[in-house]
């Protein structure tokens, strides 16, 4: 991940873009990072469908969740919970907050999803379920307030995920590419579950297979092809890279040619 | 919504067109909205397809259904529809008629479509079914007389929508945006909800949670959002934004960044 | 339809784009239109996909399907299906044999289409079963012996269309227009029947309601519309329309505008 | 099959891409040839993902599945695959290694796929299923290790495809064009196989059927329609050819349209 704060920002603009082309983030759903310098605050962009965002749409928020400078702009509702996670679990780079197509059926069944292929392990063995209803009763659903936030890490605990019932799931990585795979990669799994179930059903990997397998996605060989492959698919899809990081994804690309 | 009736005709034909292209409306299907000074009159395309209309396609009706000026064009066959809920219902300022591939199933199985996450809260928590057959027995099933027209505005009652048996659906609003973005969430969650079943159940948002989360699709803040969104993939469809809008869309757009 | 014969072979080009456009045909299928002028004759296009086929592919067969000229070019192995129809149903003046995704899982299970909304009853209310396997034995399954499609012709009888098992289906029209609004809606059709077993069953339309409701898609209002949509939609897909009746429908369109 | 290096090279590079948008293949997978003039060679891509892969990808590797030139590139973990079979078959002249979406809830529900409909049967009868976990216990269910390859290849024997349980499908063909076709129609016979069961099961071809079905694919009428409709279709994706070959595409177009 770079340590450099504009390619930051540039890659977490890209991030978005990817996780909305690959159908995990629509009109809604955020991704955001935990700064490079200070571990006490994280990027995420103003109030904007993840398609669209660019790096200056980025703002710098606290741990508490507000914006370390006042912006006169539409903020994300629920960013407490990119906030309360960075506060819970050290060791966490990056969060996505989705309601993907392919988990929602399961949010709504309150069916748990399996790792069930080996790319799907890169969501470890187990994402529990959290239902918002249990301990804040009526709500509009949205995780706004703060006590909501911890709530929701608390059951995420030490896992890479958890499902939020009636209202999707949220996802986090020790790097932007590490959950940007996973995120993807999950929902690939819940879709190929759900259709195995029309077939009599689904085997799970293994637990040990599990363990091994959740570290595919992280291989360098890996990265490499996912990465170009999501960024070249989200540029043929008609030209929406984020502006300033088109220019570089070029000048890196010329680069690995000539190392080659 | 635009009090200046060029402004709203220009909000419909765009409508019609984000409608159609998140799937929606298809070759058939109409939105229509009510005048914007005079209230016993509804504006409403000619006959044409939704993802093909323009500003110039939109024409005045009275309540009764009839173009306000004689046009030598092909009418909707089923705008009574409009005419007879606008009389019903003064809160409602747009109707939706449509046959999405995600309530069609429900519509053939007679089985009801209920809230099962946050967003779908924007159909309400209930939408009835009317079955064009029990009252008028063996027709082709358009909604062309008056009196059908009653009958269906009658069973929608003050819900937000009414399913139409081996028909399709008509969805309500209190504005235009507010009308779109129901439009949408409700086949979001009807498609959801259709794939719940195959994990073996849905299930559906608590009452209170209904009333609360029914209210998300209209903050200022998720409007924006959503709007942009929806006119962003519309134009990355393929360029098919309507004549006139276009032009506006970029200068509005040109004024928000202004104000960042 | 045009009674001209290169208006009618435009048509039909076209007629082969939209439906390859619309998931009716992919790489296989075909459409044919009898000639305008001589009965006894009908127009195919060579072997080719149905995405590509330009007027300048399309050739006069006899109603034995041998083709009137001798062209150094491959023909379609089924191209009997066309001409034992053409014997045998002096009313019928397109044909179209498909191996739609919508229909295949129908012929797969031996599960009857039945029309389930207002456009499926275009199929009217039964289409037959045929397998080639009971008068034939095993077979490649293609349709290629005179004798296999008047076997097939015979079971079609007075029908619109005739369900293939394992192969596919076969559908006819009164004209080109017709049979183009019958294939895509039959398919439609068997999409949300096939949902709506997952709600729990399906309802068909009323006996009564299929004969009312089957000839909406050829009413005037209705034709304009399906006919300017789909091909709109597949000139938007990339620039595919067949050469020549681009322009045709450029002249088409501005005389459409004149005239209101 | 180019029995000329370099025009092999390009339709290796083409099969790759054509296998990619036809959704076989995704960031994954990867397809090989045997060379066409030392049949203790074969001819596979760097690690890239197949959509993306160009002529100047492809590289020389032994049967031992190690490059025949030191390449200072990533290569794909799993092309022990290749060599096994190629070792192991000397019918075979090229491997397709895939994770489609088609085929995983059958590899996930250990769910024969058995050929439905007549361009099914290019699978052959029977695709028999791999468990890597049976031999080798908990692995990343990667096939890294030449045991494992050796393993893979014995279970395929002389079938045409073999399903590796939680992971995906190796198909094999006597040729590039056999294998690309192979690999599509087996999986659209999936997809069309498990949406069946939906409507109350499948009803497999005879196999007598399945022995006259299975060489439609390979006729010449059928391979030209083919391979011309899904390069077209490649091609109005986004304009993503393999650099060199498009320019040959044009040429050999060109003195097909002379020859008519």
């Amino acid at each position: 991940m770079p340590d450099n704060l504009a390619d930051l920002i540039e890659e977490l603009a890209l991030a978005n873009r990817i996780l909305a082309h690959e159908g995990v983030l629509d009109a809604f759903g955020h991704v955001s990072v935990r700064h490079p310098t200070d571990p006490n605050r994280y990027l995420l962009s103003r109030s904007r469908s993840p398609l669209l965002i660019e790096p200056d749409d980025i703002l710098e928020y606290r741990l508490d969740s507000e914006p370390v400078k006042r912006a006169n702009v539409h903020l994300y509702a629920e960013r407490v919970i990119h906030g309360c996670i960075y506060q819970e679990r050290s060791d966490v780079a990056a969060v996505c907050h989705h309601h993907a197509p392919a988990v929602m059926p399961f949010c709504i069944a309150s069916k748990p999803i399996a790792p069930v292929f080996h790319l799907g392990a890169a969501m470890g063995e187990l994402a529990p379920f959290w239902d918002q209803h249990d301990e804040f009763g009526d709500t509009n659903l949205l995780v706004v307030k703060p006590e909501e936030g911890r709530s929701l890490a608390r059951t995420l605990g030490q896992h890479s995920a958890v499902l939020m019932n009636r209202h999707g799931a949220t996802v986090v990585g020790g790097s932007l590419k590490e959950l940007v795979s996973r995120s993807i990669f999950m929902c690939q799994n819940a879709e190929y579950q759900l259709r195995a179930y029309a077939l009599g059903g689904a085997t799970p990997l293994h637990p040990g297979e599990v363990r091994l397998a959740g570290a595919i996605s992280l291989l360098p060989n890996v990265v490499t092809r996912t990465w170009e492959y999501w960024t070249m698919r989200l540029a043929a899809s008609g030209g929406m890279p984020p502006r300033r990081s088109a220019a570089k994804t070029r000048r890196r690309s010329t680069k690995a040619r000539k190392r080659r």
